[in-house]
This record gives C-alpha cells, structure tokens and sequence, in this order.
C-alpha cells in the first residue's frame, strides 16, 4: 500500500520502520515481520507498530533507510508485506537439530552480515548452536563462511604462523614479546590482537601505549613482510566482520556456543591468511577453561578444526590460577613488558611463558630446541631489537624505553592486615578492581601485584598498588578491593588441609 | 555517570536509550547491557550504542521513558551499569536443559509482563523452550503464573464451562452455536474468543459483525450469571496478558513451543474461572494437528495439565481436512452461523460438529445423551431464542435475521476448467485467498465455497466464489486463486492410484 514516508530521529540496532496498527491489517504484517519499501531503490525492513506514535498512512524511517530507499521526508513509498529470508528456515531447522548444510550457513552469515535477520532469529541462532551444537564438518562450513565474508590477505610468501590466546587471565602480556622472539628467528607472524571484551586490559589496549594498532590490510601485509612481524589490533581490518555483530546478541545471554567461539577464532586466522597456529590455553579457576579435561577438549576441537580448513595447529595449556607477572593495566602491563625485552628478569612467571611459547612456534618452523633458541633470543637482545622494529613500523619511538612509560598518578598501596600465606588471587577481582580504577579506557588505571601465590606475607606488608588517572576512580578501585579483596591470605596449616583431596 | 537527557522521536518495541560509544566505556556497557538512569526516578533501559547518532555526554530517550523517570529535555540524569535481572539467569538454565522451579518460571513471567526482558532474551528462552521443552509440572507452573500476573474473573457460582478450539481450520464457525445450546440447557459457558492471529477469520471477527465483542471482566460476569453465556472477544480484558507478548517474539520464528502453546490456552482458562474444559482438536492435513497421533498427544498434554491445575478437560478431536461449512470470512461466516441456529440444515458438517462438541458438554454437566440433546435444543428453536438473548446482552439486534447480513458487493464465480470429482481442498490457499480479498480486516470479504470433497464437478460448474468490499482486493484474490488453485479435481481414478499405500 501507499504510505508517506517521515523521517525519525532515532532507530533501533536494526533497520525497523514503525506502522499505524491499521496499517499493519492492511498489509497483513504483524510485529517483527518485513516489509518492502519501494521509493527509488527497495529497501527490506522490519516491522514495529503502534496506534499512538505513529498515524495512519504514514511510515515513521531513520534517515539511513530513507537514504538507502532513496526518499525524503513527506515522499510516497509502496509498502508491502516481505517473507523472510531463507536462513530463517535453516535456523529452525538447527532449532531441530538437525545438521546444516554449507549453503545453508554460508547463507546465514551473509544474512547476518547485510543485517538481514532481526536480534530474535540471530538470538535464536545462537540459542540453538548453544543447545544443540555443531559437528565439526558444520564448523569448518562456519569458519570459512565467517572468513570469506570478509577481506583475506594473502602474503606473497608462505608459511605465516600466528599466535592465539584464549585470554581469560588478566596481566597477560605476552604476546609482543612472543612475537618478537619469532620474528627474530626469521619467521613471519602477523599477529593480530583484541582489546578487551570483559577483561581489564587486551593485547591491543597496551600496545596502543607506545604505538599505532590501527593499520589498514595493505600495511599489515607490508610490515609483515618486510620486518617480519607485527601486533595490530584486528578490529581496524574487516576480517570476518560478523563476529562482532554476533558477540552483541551472545554477550546479553553470556553464552558463547562453541561452534560460534571456535570459528570466531578461526575464522580470523583464515583471514590473515596463517598457515600455521599456536593457541595458548590458559587454565584454571576463575578463567574460561577451569580444568585440564576442559582444556584438552579445546585444543584436540582446534586441532581438528585446523586439519578440516588447512591450517595446522598447535596448543599450550598454560597455568592461569592467578594472574601473569605483576602488572595489570594498559601502561603497567606496557612497562612490563619491555621492562622484558629490555633484560630485565624479575617476573619469572613472564618470561618462562613467552619463551615456552615462542619456542613452541620456532619447533613449528623447524628449528629444534625451540623454548632454548627463544631464550637465547631474549637474552642476546635481538627480540628486543626486532622488537623496536615493529613499534618503529607501526610509528612508535624506535627509542622507546619501559622507564619512559608511567602509571596513573594516583596510586594507594593496599596492606595486608594479617600474616600468612598467599594462598589464593582471584582473577576475576583482580580485573574488577583494574577496570573500576578506569582500565582499559584510562591507560594509567590498573594495579602492580607485589606478592604472588604461595609467598610469605606479614601484617602491613603491600600486596599490591592501585593506579588509576583519576581520584574518583582510585576510591572507587580501593571501595572494589575492599569489598571483593583479591588476594586469601592464610596461615600454612589452613591451607594443607584445604588442599587435601579429602575436601573435594 | 552524569549525562544530558534528551528527546527521541521514536523508539523501539523494548525499553532502549541511545549512548555514546566513549561513555559506554567509561560506564563499562556494551550494545544490549543495561543501564540504570536516574532523574526523579530511577528506571532501567537497554543500551544501544553508536559514535554518530548521539554526542558524548548526552542520553537519547523515548518520552515513555522520560516520563517514566521523572525529566525533561535536557535535564541532567545519572546513568549507571545495571545487572541482568536474575531470569536471564533461570533462562540460561531451561537453555542448559535444566528444569526450573516454580518461583523461576514466576520471574520469567513477570519480567516479560514488566518490560525487562529484552527481545534477544525472550528469544533464547522460547528457542530453549522450543529444544528443551518442560515437563508437566513446569507446563503448570508457567500457566499458574501467566494467569495470576493478569486479572482473574471469580464467578458467583460453579460450575464454569468453556470451550476451545486449537484453530487451524478455515470456515470454523461453531462456538456461537455451542454457546448458544449449552447456555439453553442452563450451563454457564462464558466464551472469550480471540481475533484471526495468522487465520482468514476467528471468532471475534465474525461475532463483531452483528454485536460487540469487546467487554470488560466485569461485563463478562454479569451477562455470564445472567444469560448463561457470552462470545466475548479476550483480547478486551487483562487476562493472561504475557501470552500477546510473547506472540510477538514466537511470530516472527514460525515456532510455538508445546509448553508456551499449552500454558497459553490453558492460562486464560484459568484467568476466566473455568472449572469445566472441552478442546475442540481440528485434526488433517495442513492443520496445526497433522494425523491422529499427533492430536492424541494433545489431547493427553490437556488432560494431564488440567489435572495439575485443577480443571477438569475433555477433548474432541475432529475432521479438518478441508473447511468447516461453505463460508469463510466474516460476513459470510456469521450468516452461515445464524442461518444454522435459525433452522436451516444445509450446512450439515457445521451442525454435526457444533452439536457434538455441545454435547460433549452436556454430558461433562450431567445431561446424558448429549449430542441428541443438543440437536433438540438446536432443532426446537431454544438455541437460536438463547443466541438473540446473548447478542442483545452484547449490545445487538434482538430481532437479528441471517439476511441482514451482507457480503461483499464485489465478487466473481469461479468455474472449473474441468471435469472430475473434488479430490482435496487446500485450507492453506482458502486462508489464503480469503485474506488476499482483505479478511478479516474487510469484514464483506472472503468465499463461499459451493462445492466439497468428492463432490463431482463439471467443466463450467462454479467450485467457489469470492467476495470484497473493493474491486482491488478482489482482483487481488482472483490472481491468489489462480495462482494458488485450493482445489484439486482428479479423475476417480487417479485419486485413487494417488491414495494407495504403494505410493506412501
């Protein structure tokens, strides 16, 4: 039917138009249902309706779908009744339980990815992958579909290792140091990294501290081959870009179906065009992967996913009880960092990880004794060399030096108030108490952990320093340590028995 | 944080603000979190996020939620994370196949009623619900709390009889009927009815043709007492009133999950008093009920749920393989209707059927003999003198004739190309042509069809003809009934080849 077009101020996530409640009779649509609506161009849309906020025989659009249809406010469009897209079917059809086919998935990525299907399918979508799940031939279809939907780079020469963290554990910086050990080696990694979800503080979050993350394809493939490596953030790429889209429905529900979260993964590294992965599993309580059975069936679900799509993977279950080194925050973490590739040896926990892994990665490539050759690449300073390369590259000071790097400046050491043992730090409380200090969104916010897991403490001792780049943030860091302290302190005997198998 | 409220135009069908994307961080909440906002009032909305749409510092409101909390444009508002309420943790559990408690599926329910849950939730949980199902215990407690977080009508006296059909059928005229004879016997059946959902006509839309349908509890009690029976329209009154929400989110998924369809009929049983149920289950092909096993496993979920809630159920599970009678749509519908109660016979399914489902009840009230009793009262006359009582009690004509009802003055003969005996009548492509002629928005709309299954036809013999009340429409459902043709005319033999068991 005819409708006259008016313009609206605001929409909804998704392209609705709103109708008269007569309107919708007369075009045989309900709520949530499609229309077509023709001015120059056909647009689809779905439908919201109402007896109040809109008259009869008119459209209520925002501006963007007005656009895309090619009208102006007071302009006459045809409105029709739309069906809905055939993944529709296919959704209902995982809703069964049934297996898809590859067309059938490839068709709801893009449908999801031309904004398509509405937040209730996409809801419904991962609901259904949540409950009833995929098989491995399905994910494969997945992944390459969330891939192919997107840009892939391609290298001019192979092989291109890659490196991924489950993440999970805060203070993890690793990665740039992994990175420039194996870039060192001769060995291409075009490492791309995240900011944080729900962490305090992601790879990019602290790189960003000392260089520029956000590059285009062209710059990644360039850098990469000329210097060797990179650490970019991901997100400035339009790799896989459905992923994101689909993270904003699966983050309310906090779900994240292991279809959608081995092809989120993979389907980034097909993308960037590696050939060979290293992922790292941190375990243990308080992160996403709480045991080693846990942690085994991720990596033996990688690895096979690996062999369906050509890429060959690799995993390391790493320990995750607390958190890595003692910085957490983007500047704190920053320092550390470099603080490592500069020489410095002191978080022990750090350097062993970064070497076992980027040794990993140099066996991948052929070079045996690989965790032996990264240290000695560590220690000789080429990592740290190859590593002002990459910063230069990504228009970084190639005279950066971690004493450059400073914390908030305002900081409150938290003393403990008994003695004993630490006998526990909870990650979770850890970031809770970084991102209420402003982390990742303020660079200086976070805390320096001074006592680790099984270290003596005494009554007035420090166990850690908040920092945040603001009062008000600082007292509401200090109120969180407070209320959901961090570290258990007990004495030796407590700890022995609750150790003990028979308390399980 | 402090933010700037401002006016939005129009919102969308859930409880959503517009922030900033640099404030989300600082608030720490992504695309579909919640915030909380206070002026006057603290309430809580959705976040939809965008780094275009709105500045930093402001919040985009809807003027429902401006008046919700007590400011104005431009008043300044504290905006702050809020925690999911602790249904959508209850939903994560029916989605990890877990059975829910009582006091569970209450917070669902009312969460939905009250607006906090989001579109995204509601979906996972009908998708869950869809795969996980409930058990009966669960399928009472969700009826219990949809009745009770609507109005709840207490009769003076009992019994209270209802009757109701699951639908699916075109043509399905009965319930005035029924109503009309068990009300002559002296049995209290206060009928609520709803619109046509996704049917060429319900109840209500025919019963409005000649008298109200619209009535509030109060009304519904006092005709009920009085008269002995309503066909009221439920849609009028707070029964049940989660279940219209959750339609709009089912709706758009094609799914009706049996524990969500059962607690949905049954609710409004119980938020209208009843004590006595007959179902009515239209049972054949391109129904909502395919085959006898699957109506039999209805029937058994009712039986077995009304036990739980204490309403005694019966079923009746009846022919549906093509329309019930000759008309379809409102107009023509109502007069069949009335011309049945005023003594005219041709329509003999329509009889059989109402008479059998009021005798059903009948019995169900002690009268023994019901089918035979109801046809007396239908056949003396008492039925129709009862149905003018109802219709003036309804705000109708006491002195109402079936030829004052008028269809559509458009409308065209449509004849067979061929001869051949009536081998199927599609209820599918009769829906479909009768809404295409504008049922049940146009109330002169819809078909009568002359001819029904194994009937011999003629080449040139009218099968069926079509009624609008604009010329556009009504050549809209000619080119519906051409290219969608709801009769198949078969040689006896070739029907009976197509019905052998070899070609199953």
């Amino acid at each position: 039917m005819k409708l006259e077009a008016r313009f609206c101020d605001v929409d909804s996530s998704e392209p609705m138009v709103l109708l008269h409640d007569d309107d919708c009779l007369e075009i045989g649509v309900k709520e949530n249902d499609r229309v077509s609506i023709t001015g120059k161009r056909t647009i689809v849309a779905l439908v919201s309706r109402s007896d109040t906020l809109v008259e009869k025989g008119a459209v209520l659009m925002h501006r963007s779908l007005m656009d895309r249809c090619g009208v102006d406010d007071g302009d006459v469009v045809n409105v029709q009744y739309a069906p809905k897209p055939d993944s529709v079917r296919s959704i209902r059809r995982k809703m069964d339980g049934e297996k898809l086919e590859r067309e059938e998935i490839r068709a709801i990525v893009e449908d999801i990815l031309e904004n398509r299907l509405s937040k209730i399918e996409i809801s419904a979508w991962l609901t259904a992958l949540y409950i009833n799940e995929m098989d491995i031939d399905e994910i494969a279809d997945f992944t390459v579909a969330m891939a192919e939907t997107g840009d892939i780079i391609k290298f001019d020469r192979e092989p291109v290792f890659d490196f991924h963290s489950l993440g999970g554990i805060p203070g993890n910086k690793i990665t740039p140091i992994v990175v420039s050990i194996v870039a060192a080696a001769g060995i291409m990694i075009p490492k791309l990294s995240s900011r944080a979800i729900s962490s305090a503080c992601g790879t990019s979050d602290f790189v960003e501290v000392f260089c520029d993350v956000l590059m285009d394809a062209e710059k990644l493939k360039s850098v990469s081959e000329e210097v060797g490596g990179v650490f970019a953030w991901g997100g400035g790429m339009n790799l896989a870009p459905v992923d994101d889209m689909v993270i904003r429905i699966e983050h309310p529900l906090g779900i994240n179906p292991r279809a959608q979260m081995l092809a989120s993964i993979m389907s980034k590294k097909v993308a960037v065009g590696a050939t060979h992965l290293l992922v790292d599993i941190p375990t243990g309580a308080g992160t996403k992967v709480p045991t080693l059975d846990v942690a085994r069936a991720y990596a033996r679900d990688l690895m096979d996913l690996g062999e369906k799509i050509g890429i060959h993977v690799e995993c390391a279950i790493t320990y995750a009880d607390q958190p890595v080194g003692n910085a957490v925050g983007p500047a704190l973490e920053a320092r550390e960092c470099i603080s490592i590739l500069e020489g410095q040896k002191h978080p022990a926990s750090v350097i062993e990880k970064a070497c076992e892994c980027a040794g990993i990665i140099l066996e991948m490539a052929g070079i045996p004794n690989g965790p032996v050759k990264a240290r000695e690449i560590l220690d000789s300073g080429e990592a740290h060399r190859k590593f002002l390369e990459i910063v230069a590259a990504q228009g970084g000071n190639p005279e950066l030096r971690s004493e450059d790097i400073k914390p908030g400046i305002y900081h409150e050491d938290i003393v403990s108030t008994k003695s004993g043992y630490i006998h526990n730090i909870h990650n979770k409380d850890v970031v809770a108490i970084a991102k209420a200090a402003g982390a990742p969104n303020d660079k200086g916010a976070g805390l320096m952990i001074h006592l680790k897991k099984g270290q003596r403490v005494e009554t007035g001792d420090v166990l850690f320093t908040i920092y945040a780049d603001n009062e008000a943030k600082l007292k509401r860091a200090r109120e969180t340590a407070i209320k959901y302290p961090p570290m258990d302190i007990e004495g030796m005997l407590l700890k022995r028995v609750s150790s003990t198998p028979l308390r399980r």
